[in-house]
């Protein structure tokens, strides 16, 4: 197999030691990490080298959920009270997909994903066939559920069941090992205990982990403990959900022995700060939750509600927001703000042995960032320059798996003219049924 | 003087309507604009045609607070109190600038600036001549003052006055008008009240307005109470700073007593989210401030506590985070943040007859953004998009006064690896006599 380094460069390697290394390179096989170090004098015993020229490579950022066929409905409804944007906007909207509007919708995703810097993404949505189909085509990496929502007849629940736990099963450790899986209720506010049960069930079954949207909104809990007598969590707990894998969604409404529960039962957070500020759902108590083990990681959320999905701007605003609530600068440092976008992301989907930090073994999915322009100088700090003053716009270089697919900020798997073209004929069509 | 249009664009106007204009174009001759409207036939009577294929054009970004020089700083000292960041770390630096290191350091800052789309910008600094130089070098616009610290013996206090009083004197309408001046001490808490008292004398003497910062934290505040008896916003009320034209940084901690002086005194206010957020600070009552009529405009502060200049970053915060500290979507819509950073921007300087909003007669001060990227597709909302989905790295063209000094995202009054490179040499000259 051909055998790669890439060197002078500055290496953020998100490894147990945060360790960051100047004049640092990194050497490829195939698809696996061979060497992390200091830039040696062996470039010649590679097949091919690479001159980074001082920018700055980093382990490709993680994001911990999402619903990519929704990038079609950017812009569409914003400034809106949840339930309005939900049910006046967004539902009817997406009663409308086919499959060919989930499609095009997932690549404006993939494309926009791969632009800034995400090589790993979790999707939750229907029609997932698609989404599975334009990751192994885009060279990017999925984790895939197909969500369920309760309502409807019993046929019709059956049904959906069948198909995720069908998808899940079809498609885990697809293309290549990039595509993983995991089964999906969409909530407990829209699935029954029952059909919980019967997903809880069925993971065990198909051995896959359990994603799930908890504790979003306010309302939702208290709605919750009105008809279950239960927090979200507890509720979660009872039915057995966290004695699964479980990855669970915003958590932004939890108390104190709701955290409790996540951080005995290994239950992984996915903080998409950015949606729930946009949709006045509040913020969650990351502070809190990191302080007592539970590993966090963070999500956009769908462009519906963040509008987009440059993990930067998450990054950013973890570092950032929590330290305002808490008056208390202290709070959430740049590094930690990097791992959760990185190994804390890889760790919440259980490929920590994989992906998530730049170790010899681990497959070769990184990003390099172009350190040449202001918001990277005096050349003083990388991580605290990426946390604070980066963008996933300063993104140049993505490599998946050692195979690069954005090269000088171009995809090399996707025709970028062609998605943005059909994506916006699709959503042209939604709304001009309307 | 020549007459030039840009047609075939999405002309967003900032006017008293929010105006936006499918294929609309905008007429300029010499400094001024003489056209805003759909593109017609006309082309040819204009000497030069500028073709803007679907691209976004929309007012210059006015940033209301900063300290340019600072930028050699970015990345030296984050995650830490305020007291520490500041006694600790950014002041023993700041001892040791010379007008070499203000020279460069804020030329990297209006660099940066005027890569992400600002042409107005406010500063509070020493070194002031440097920085006004820079600024009729580089074709930005810029409200300069020479802030005023009163600490030390009676007889430096005295000549730093002097200096500022003959800085505001002396540039105040020079660069074509580009350039207008304030006077300024520093805050309530490191000037006394008879020195307040003196630059307001001063002010008032020269015609020009003041600014200060005020309310940034709850220590502060409470300090304040101590000694003087009163809230930041009553005492300086008391000292009659609010009986000439001023602009207040942060405006953090106010109560709803201060809201009402602001308000009544018509003093405009430069909310400063990511910094106030980044120290720990607090988030200021913006929606509130809004709803009582206080003109409330966006500043990036400094990069030592942002950590860059890109105001499309506080348009999104300022549209997203008090969404989710009211648990209330429908808080700071789209339109309003964006006026924020243009027509409030320009009302916050007194300058809203010459700028902030694009109608004929004012001058011809206004950025494109490159709207051919997945982040404003698809194309049905490109206010939504540039709030939600753009960022300052979107910017391709920037023109002020009818000049253009950003191309394809290239400066054409700065040599920008010069300033990269000295930014970053006398950085380092800071830091290596630590």
């Amino acid at each position: 197999m051909a055998r790669k380094i890439l060197y002078n460069g500055i290496i953020i390697t998100s490894n147990s030691n945060d360790e960051v290394i100047s004049n640092g390179a990194i050497g490829i096989e195939g698809e696996k990490i061979i060497y992390v170090g200091i830039t040696h004098d062996d470039l010649t015993t590679y097949d091919e080298n690479v001159d980074l020229k001082g920018n700055i490579l980093l382990p490709g950022l993680v994001n911990t959920h999402g619903h990519t066929p929704m990038s079609l409905l950017r812009g569409y409804a914003d400034d809106l009270h949840l339930q309005t944007w939900l049910e006046d906007k967004i539902w009817p909207l997406e009663a409308k997909y086919t499959p060919e509007h989930a499609r095009w919708g997932t690549k404006l995703s993939i494309l926009e994903m791969i632009r800034t810097g995400t090589t790993t993404f979790v999707d939750m949505y229907d029609n997932m066939d698609e989404v599975a189909r334009a990751v192994e085509e885009a060279g990017i990496r999925g984790v895939l559920c197909r969500g369920v929502i309760g309502f409807g007849s019993e046929e019709l629940r059956q049904n959906k069941l069948k198909e995720a736990a069908a998808f899940a099963d079809i498609w885990n450790n697809r293309a290549n090992g990039r595509i993983t899986t995991m089964l999906s209720p969409h909530s407990p506010y829209t699935c029954s205990p029952e059909y919980i049960s019967q997903i809880i069930e069925k993971s065990a079954e198909l051995n896959v982990p359990l994603h799930t949207h908890m504790s979003e909104t306010r309302f939702e809990v208290e709605k919750n403990i009105e008809e279950y007598g239960a927090t979200p969590v507890r509720h979660l707990d009872k039915l057995g959900f966290f004695d699964r894998p479980a990855l669970v969604a915003h958590a932004v409404h939890v108390n104190d022995e709701d955290i409790d529960i996540l951080a005995e039962k290994s239950v992984k957070v996915s903080h998409n700060i950015v949606s729930n500020l946009k949709l006045g759902s509040g913020i969650a108590p990351v502070a809190k939750m990191l302080a007592k083990g539970v590993t966090v990681s963070l999500g956009t959320d769908s462009v519906a509600s963040n509008n987009n999905l440059d993990l930067f701007e998450e990054i950013k605003a973890v570092a950032t927001i929590h330290k305002g609530v808490a008056q208390d600068a202290t709070v959430i440092t740049a590094v930690e703000a990097l791992r959760m976008a990185t190994i804390n992301g890889a760790e919440s989907l259980w490929l920590e042995n994989r992906i998530g930090s730049l170790e010899v073994g681990k497959d070769a999915d990184f990003i390099v960032v172009d350190a040449n322009q202001s918001f990277f100088y005096p050349k003083n700090n990388p991580v605290s320059h990426l946390v604070y003053s980066g963008s996933g716009r300063d993104v140049k270089d993505v490599y998946v798996q050692g195979k690069q697919i954005l090269a000088n900020g171009q995809s090399t798997t996707m025709d970028e003219e062609k998605v943005l073209f059909e994506a916006n004929r699709m959503s042209k069509l939604l709304n001009d049924e309307q």
